[in-house]
């Protein structure tokens, strides 16, 4: 998107949308200058052979860190878990942390809560790797180890590239500690431009969601990740109540609230998460739901509307290329609701909590 | 709630109400025939020394899982995780289990994704147990340990008796690993009756939220998990869009959502999760929310309106005793949409996800 300087200051989102438009070159910056550091830190963390993985994160970075828990246990083998930080900030929980390997993951890294509870599982045995937008950040110094996503400044305040920078960085670190090839990986920058272009117009679709009072995301495995994610874009850059559910934890009772008026976006990718997916479509299509289907050709023209991301892409590696669209259409809805989703009211970029 | 026989079918959420009425009795049972296998089975733990603690369960159990994660970290010092369950269930995983304590919580033990996921975690090394309201299923005979939760049957679809027997039986299990004193949940069923005879009539307050479209309940610590239970409750049965959010989460992106018109319940006991909280109920108050505090005294009277519930709780007790007139409200919101919160549509009872 090309922006001149004339009318920079009368584009709504126009921060917003030059950073989704950013991503494919962030990723091919991973690709090219991020892999040497990735390769030494999982070097490091390889030779501790931890036994444990933890996350810790809020927000935005909190579905990274989901995304790379289920590579935690399926590449890697390992159980792993997501921390409530408050345990130890606030309630002084001083937890066994040996053999713990522990990822913080921060925009940022200046969430004093989450630099804190990093230095605390560090004084408490754990390996502890910082994953940031800002090699000199206070969560950069609190970790033994820090991995720099290499998204460049991010000035928006709903995270876009950050966001995926993220997920290519903790897949490229969980694939190197797996041993495995992330050969695939390559093809991201291109992939990405393509899924862009193809969704560079997504006005009419948000024109759909326009006097929504509600929306539900759901996905299974991988891709529940970018529901979460999806939905938190939706909520803070247009203010539409929006949930995530796993696509089985919607069957444990939130279904009861989808009804012929309520929109769903259901994400599919190829491979298990899409399969296990499949007959949770089935009942929101019983229950008379507006289906939006975004991911693989197989499920996408089971929607009412489908939204095609290309063949051939390893399921673990869809979340990169699904949130695409889906932040396209969060900024979208925004505009289209008369809001500017740079600056949503009540958020800051840094969210200090402690 | 005494309900004749003759005007039974004609009182829509009676069965709902009767068990939300029983949970003093069932609290009781727990504490004079629960404790002597809740010892037994944390002997058998303790013997084994574990490090991690991982807890496997969906919906309702879900929220009770997480309440006993807290209790994990902060009482037990062990690093503690919610398990995905589709990493071994399908994606094959088959992580290194040993010196995990794998929790499973489901009230029927019949969801075949948990048990599956039990079973696996059994065969990988795990510590096991299960926690339910059947002795006899599926999940009870896949654990290698078993607590009963002595609920009794539930009939009503929302899980409201067997949420707060799972509570209590955690909280029991994990104060007896923690060698703690655990006397003070003697007093819970006498509480529990004082909390339901003040609640018995939330009509009023229901009639409140009768047309709201959507709803957020926010809370910190260990009342994080009395928010997502009740947001889960209003779901299931009134078809309110309810969004809960731990009240860091909640600053950081869905913040924006909450204005003027937004109805938001933020739960606040004493202690470290209320005194965390409690900057965050200033920030509601700064965008003008319509605020409901439920909780101590100390918070109560800061909302729009308040629930006090009794002082002097200690805090890791206050879950058990802050869900039940919030059980009340998703009942009587139901009641006043002219819904059957017994029966909730497109629900049955034992969710079957694979």
């Amino acid at each position: 998107m090309v922006v001149t300087a004339a009318n920079e200051d009368l584009v709504a989102g126009r921060i917003m949308a030059a950073e989704i438009a950013e991503q494919p070159a962030v990723l091919e910056r991973v690709l090219r200058d991020g892999v040497a550091a990735i390769h030494s830190v999982a070097a490091a963390i390889a030779a501790r052979k931890p036994r444990f993985v933890l996350f810790t994160a809020r927000g935005t970075s909190d579905n990274a860190a989901l995304y790379a828990k289920y590579l935690a246990e399926v590449l890697l083998g390992l159980p792993a878990g997501l921390t409530s930080p408050s345990t130890t900030t606030a309630y002084g929980a001083r937890p066994d942390m040996r053999d713990v390997l522990v990822i913080s993951v921060s925009q940022s890294g200046g969430s004093p809560d989450i630099v804190e509870a990093t230095a605390i599982a560090r004084e408490c045995g754990a390996i502890t790797v910082a994953v940031t937008n800002d090699a000199s950040s206070a969560l950069a110094t609190a970790a033994e180890m820090h991995l720099d996503i290499l998204a460049g400044t991010e000035l928006a305040t709903p995270a876009t590239k950050s966001y995926t920078a993220q997920l290519l960085t903790l897949y490229l670190l969980m694939a190197r500690l797996a041993e495995r090839d992330s050969g695939a990986a390559n093809a991201l920058p291109e992939q990405a431009m393509e899924v862009l272009t193809a969704a560079e117009d997504m006005r009419a679709l948000a024109t759909r969601y326009r006097f929504a009072s509600h929306l539900v995301v759901t996905a299974r495995g991988y891709s529940y990740a970018t529901a979460r994610e999806a939905a938190l874009k939706i909520m803070e850059t247009s203010y539409l109540s929006t949930h995530a559910f796993s696509g089985a934890d919607l069957l444990h009772g939130p279904l009861a609230m989808v009804d012929g008026v309520s929109p769903v976006i259901a994400i599919a990718s190829e491979g298990v998460g899409g399969a296990a997916l499949a007959p949770v479509i089935e009942r929101l299509h019983e229950r008379g739901a507006d289906l939006l289907v975004v991911g693989s050709a197989i499920y996408a023209s089971t929607g009412t509307l489908g939204l095609t991301l290309p063949a051939g892409v390893p399921e673990e590696l869809s979340p990169i290329l699904e949130i695409l669209p889906l932040q396209r259409l969060a900024y979208e809805i925004a505009v289209t609701r008369g809001l500017d989703p740079d600056a949503p009211r009540a958020l800051a970029k840094v969210t200090r909590t402690w």
